[in-house]
């Protein structure tokens, strides 16, 4: 049995959440969970459908995106999830789909306005668009640079991954992470909801402003803050 | 057993029509039932998925939202509905949800305009859209001035509770209400239905007219008049 | 055992693939078949939720809509459905959905342009809107006179009820039919599909013609037409 | 035992995909899946719902559409398959849908631009729509000729069957092909999404550009190029 059965595990039930909620279509997506003790993490091997996938399927990487066990070959998008946990040591597991929302969002390359509390359940900023790659940045190591170009768009926003986390790549689609893979999951099915809600709303009324600043807050706290009384407190 | 054995169920089967119809992702959403008699309500506790949400889980409040019996921290909408069932004393259940069209209109800060008779068979009026609380009522004793805020909708509109059983919170969502739990759920599929179709009538035509008074009234007098005869008369 | 049993089991085994064709939310819709050698016809009873809805629940009616059989109250639209029979020889059942999409372009109170080969599969004619009744006939004999704005409509544009077999009422919904029970419900979730093909396509060119006379008659005369050629020829 | 067994079995289980994808409505699609060696292909029989489809029912008919095995009339569709078989020779599997977004594009008679990287993980080129036939071609073979005008289309914008797998016929609906039926009915649904995503990032901002060079032709080429990198390089 693997020194790592219990992260493959937990990458396995996180991947196969995806199609459950409706965010994948074939295998457009991957989910991995790193353990910061061992400093791996596991993912799902590349291009194998989630109805097939098993337990064992599972790769181990290291930051480096280097394989440390496994049979497949790692999702093509690896070293992306890579340079995300070895940059920002607080997050436990990354999701990234292709799903239809988020993606229409990033290919019209803009942010999505915060508009409502649903969004400011989640977080109190637009969830940005990072610009898409420059040509050498893609010609060159693209998959690393990705996760450059998500802390480019963070740090020219002023924006904290742990207060936002999720990001769209333009012309591409969203990642999104958490303290866990569960709740980067989570966080990538809140996403495509927002992104569709915000969508619809601009159909309905294309001059709507951003919710106010109080009440965006006064969401944002009551899951989020330090006197957060949603939820029970676990 | 609890006192409030029955109310419990009665709540909790509510709650579970929610993912049922297609309402909520994840936990977005809450249901109550009242007991007048007891003048207490039972409601969903705060933030507990659906797929693990038990009938001993529901908590029982009084109409000033005080814990009556519970282990768990209620919705924190509780003291929304309390206001609700202390104010207006036919409503026997409350619905509260964040599904996506609803959500949509309340974004964009605009009455439902009532545009055909699958609306007017459930009210005669547009469903009303109430304004974003003030900063005052916000950072003051938000979920209670939430429910204020619903009443002066109506006041200001001239509605009646017992006929248009639904509003908006601008940059929120919608509540529901209804002689019972299960009607407010009922309510909350209609309303997320009216507001899909509005949205896509205006895409089609954006000049639409709302419905003429007397097919307006013709469609709401056969179910709900006093020679109702939509129905099995019960 | 009723004279009318098999007559009961086809308007009911035609109103249960209403909400597995997903055209129905609750209890908005009924399906009607007519037995042409005893002039009777069954349908829905009013309000009955499909997921309790028993054979012997069915309600059977003359084409005046007078009782002949049955405990329930029979559907409000049934006078709708007596006049289609009472005047359309050929027809032997009728569905009335409110299916969201043509419910959007009834209240946008539009024809239903012909687009595209999935709408001339099934007829060669713009789906027609007959505008909302005259306060007379809405104040009069509501649901008998809307029977008659539909073959008011027909008659205005020349139409068949052979050849189309579904039309809009204005700020309502559609009604279709067809040979038997099962055929107006077929027909049912073709208009809901080639309404929303139809809005979908006017999101992405809004200048869209409609599709040119050859290619139009070529597909409904390969599907209908004295030398069809599509199906199994019978 | 037929001799086309195994063929029959892999036209009925691609041609099963379909409605378990969500792409067809009623009998609105067929998928078929050539035997070079043996210079004929098996095809779904003409207007069969799929849910009392058997594998017995394939159709066997060579590259004239001439019937060689079976007891049905197969696909009205036949000869333009037949002739896409007859012409591309690398190809081993036809997959035709009336799915909805994709009829949406070819009724407004467009090409889907190439918005982002979903679309060019799978082809790296705007996804040609056919224009309608001459009123010559749709009097005359009609099938036959719509096979021609697919060839037409390609050989206007210079475009390989190989690296672009699928089109759209103006007024009509999309056409996908690739090296098995499995495959053709993949790039169905994957045309799907890519139409469905392309119409709502056009909503969300119609000015949106075309992906960029570098970028469209990285993600073809990860998954396509000679060093491909996506999947387990089988």
């Amino acid at each position: 049995m693997s020194n790592y059965q219990s992260l493959k595990e937990e990458c396995y039930e996180a991947n196969m959440m995806l199609p459950k909620l409706g965010l994948v279509l074939f295998t457009f997506g991957n989910v991995s969970a790193v353990d910061r003790e061992k400093a791996v993490f596991a993912i799902k091997p590349s291009g194998v459908p989630y109805d097939i996938l098993k337990v064992e399927d599972i790769v181990i990487v290291d930051y480096d995106a280097r394989l440390v066990e496994g049979k497949l070959r790692p999702s093509s998008d690896t070293k992306t999830h890579a340079q995300l946990y070895k940059n920002w040591e607080s997050i436990g597991g990354i999701t990234h789909t292709h799903s239809t929302y988020a993606v229409a969002w990033a290919q019209a390359g803009l942010d999505i306005p915060i508009f409502g509390t649903t969004h400011a359940d989640h977080t109190h900023q637009d969830i940005p668009c990072a610009p898409v790659l420059t040509d050498e940045m893609i010609q060159g190591d693209y998959e690393f640079e990705t996760g450059n170009q998500i802390f480019d768009v963070f740090k020219a926003k002023g924006l904290s991954h742990n207060e936002v986390e999720m990001v769209l790549l333009q012309n591409h689609g969203p990642f999104t992470w958490g303290k866990n893979a569960e709740k980067s999951v989570y966080n990538a099915a809140v996403l495509e909801e927002v992104a569709r809600m915000a969508m619809l709303t601009l159909q309905i009324n294309p001059d709507t402003p951003r919710i106010k600043d109080t009440l965006r807050m006064k969401h944002y706290e009551r899951k989020h803050g330090k006197n957060a009384y949603y939820g029970q407190g676990c």
